[in-house]
């Protein structure tokens, strides 16, 4: 068994936070059933890079999913995703906040037709407030939150993180929404909207950076690569490369002192304790930066790795997907794709001892199970669908 | 009514990714109490800065949560330990693996004295493979997992993102197991482990970097602040600042033209579909820039939002905590603590329509509810309590 199995999830999401909500539902054991315009589909079925005419990025977000098309501006396509609602626990939209009531199919309309279906809705900014009707990316909401100016070289220019973390938080806490409404629907009975701006999940992740605004008056940052008040917990050019160190304490850096061969380092009055190391930073840093070059990263790695003195390289994606850490947990996972044939995706980051998740198939073609949901769930017979086909509503 | 009320969690983490897990899981109504180090506390109690005395970083993340002190060494430690679990729903921890069990407290030893209980692990590597053992840090997460890889000025040095998305992410992960556990939990009536790695959480959300190096072959760098393939999607010098514009499509393309003065550019052949512009950006991108140091920020972008362009300044954390979006929908809430005063926190990004989280109080002080939490839920007596004071367990 699965941990969210029978959990029926109607998924109207396009791109990136809407659908890596659901994936991490569908991992979980969700039925997830997306929900795609006839001949188009999901946006990102439209993002190279491409095999054999296959969006990868489509496929790395929407394993575990069915495809059924639906035309939500046709009359009959309204009809029959009326008839699904009852179906469903949970509905997830992530369209900008309006567009499913201009169709008459907005949160008033379908808890008629379904008291306890869960409408979970992201968007950039949310269903309320001044910004709700307007359209984001997460570039836009990377630089209004906030987290581009605290992100970058040290007092360089601000950085956009290289993933999209605005759509991916905002997805995850969507999907916490959902299935904290589960919880209250065991004893209310009834759903309720989940709304989830991208604008406050970027927000809410800003660390400490809030408070510590609100209490010093200092505006954060970039910061580059060093930790701001430990030291040493940064990287350090070796022989052939770079190594992150994080010598986080002064017992980790009594141990970094005797690898490097500097034992003398950890009773300098100068660097015995951290906040010594941190006000004497621009003597100590040349010092440890001379001594890293003498070896190889692998070199030092081991040396390290032994002592017990946090150390990473800082891996490429290449490294990332030979890592043997990532490997045994089951973080890369091949799957086979009727198109693309097998690809690798990221395996599932929440590990259940009782009811693990499991990738149970790869994403599906565009309407791939149109007929076969509409059979199973609503008992159309062939004959009915043709029609549908015919009449522009799959 | 709140979505997670009646939920007791009994919490023995640290610093940042449990206790954000189980802040988001307090915001939403469990009841989170806190065990803490006798006369040590929570490491972050001791990071700065600090107000009167008390860290804003400890503030910021342990509001809505009780504090308990239990010294799980010392064998009455343990005893009061053991006679809370019965109580529990869900023990959250992020200790080194193994750590637990060293204690005789391990989910085995757990699990007899409450089957239902879920045991919630989030650890630098989590519970299996070569590297469980290994201490981590978030800094070295992001080097090894290669979201440095990917972060970072055009081709430029792998960065670190500004604020600990390992920790973070870790959190919200372990957030949806436990959930996801509770779910499974109705039907089976059984707790489990939910084991999340801070590795894992971070190659989950490389978003499509993973797919894209295995499709192509080419290992992606940092890539700027530059969209890959869409343009013009980056930021551009106005006369006195930076705005982020993002014309994510052809339509939103012809808009930037009008607003900008230059709609002849919209039907240039260089430029009129996206692959063009991408083809010809060498030739775009000077126009734009010179067109776009015209004005200042703020009228640019008074003219791109009339005209629905997506656009932000990139904001600062001192204009973040202004900016009206997130005033409105209470992304910054005000808080009274009893040693700091009134601080400012941020909100919950988690909007339930029917069963709202809600700030309810402070970080606790340590210790500040052991006599009446161990009265409470296990009726010792003012003298027993007294006691176990005495004799170092509390």
């Amino acid at each position: 068994m699965m941990a969210l199995e029978g959990l029926r999830v109607l998924d109207l999401t396009r791109v990136l936070a809407g659908p890596y909500a659901t994936m991490v539902l569908a991992d979980l054991g969700a039925d997830v059933i997306k929900v795609e315009l006839p001949g188009v589909g999901d946006d990102a079925r439209h993002y190279g890079p491409y095999v054999n005419g296959a969006s990868a990025y489509f496929m790395s977000l929407n394993r575990n999913k069915r495809s059924i098309t639906l035309n939500l501006k046709s009359p009959r396509g309204q009809q029959v995703f009326r008839e699904l609602i009852p179906l469903m626990d949970v509905l997830v939209e992530n369209f900008r906040p309006g567009t499913l009531d201009r169709l008459g199919l907005g949160y008033e309309a379908l808890r008629e037709l379904n008291p306890r279906l869960i409408y979970a809705a992201s968007s950039g900014f949310g269903r309320s407030g001044p910004y709700s009707q307007r359209p984001a990316y997460d570039a836009i909401i990377q630089a209004m939150s906030g987290l581009m100016s605290i992100t970058g070289a040290k007092d360089g220019e601000p950085t956009r993180v290289g993933t999209s973390v605005a759509d991916i938080t905002a997805g995850l806490f969507a999907t916490i929404g959902i299935l904290s409404a589960l919880t209250a629907r065991e004893r209310t009975g009834r759903g309720q909207i989940v709304d989830v701006a991208m604008l406050d999940a970027v927000v809410a992740i800003l660390e400490n950076a809030v408070a510590r605004y609100g209490v010093t008056g200092e505006v954060p940052r970039p910061q580059g690569n060093r930790h701001p008040s430990i030291v040493p917990f940064e990287p350090f050019d070796t022989q052939d490369g770079q190594l992150m160190v994080a010598a986080g304490n002064d017992v980790l850096w009594r141990k970094l002192c005797e690898v490097l061969g500097r034992p003398e380092l950890a009773e300098d009055p100068r660097f015995s304790t951290n906040p010594l190391r941190d006000a004497n930073y621009a003597e100590l840093r040349p010092i440890l930066a001379e001594v890293f070059r003498e070896r190889s990263s692998v070199a030092w790695q081991a040396l390290l790795e032994a002592a017990g003195v946090p150390v990473s390289p800082i891996n490429t994606i290449a490294e990332v997907m030979k890592h043997p850490q990532v490997l045994a947990r089951d973080m890369l996972v091949e799957i086979d794709h009727p198109v693309a044939g097998t690809i690798t995706v990221p395996g599932i980051p929440v590990k259940l001892s009782e009811t693990p998740g499991a990738l149970r198939s790869a994403a599906p073609t565009l309407g791939e199970h149109t007929e076969a949901l509409l059979s199973e769930l609503l008992g159309y017979t062939p004959e009915q669908i043709a029609e549908l086909h015919a009449e522009g509503a799959l």
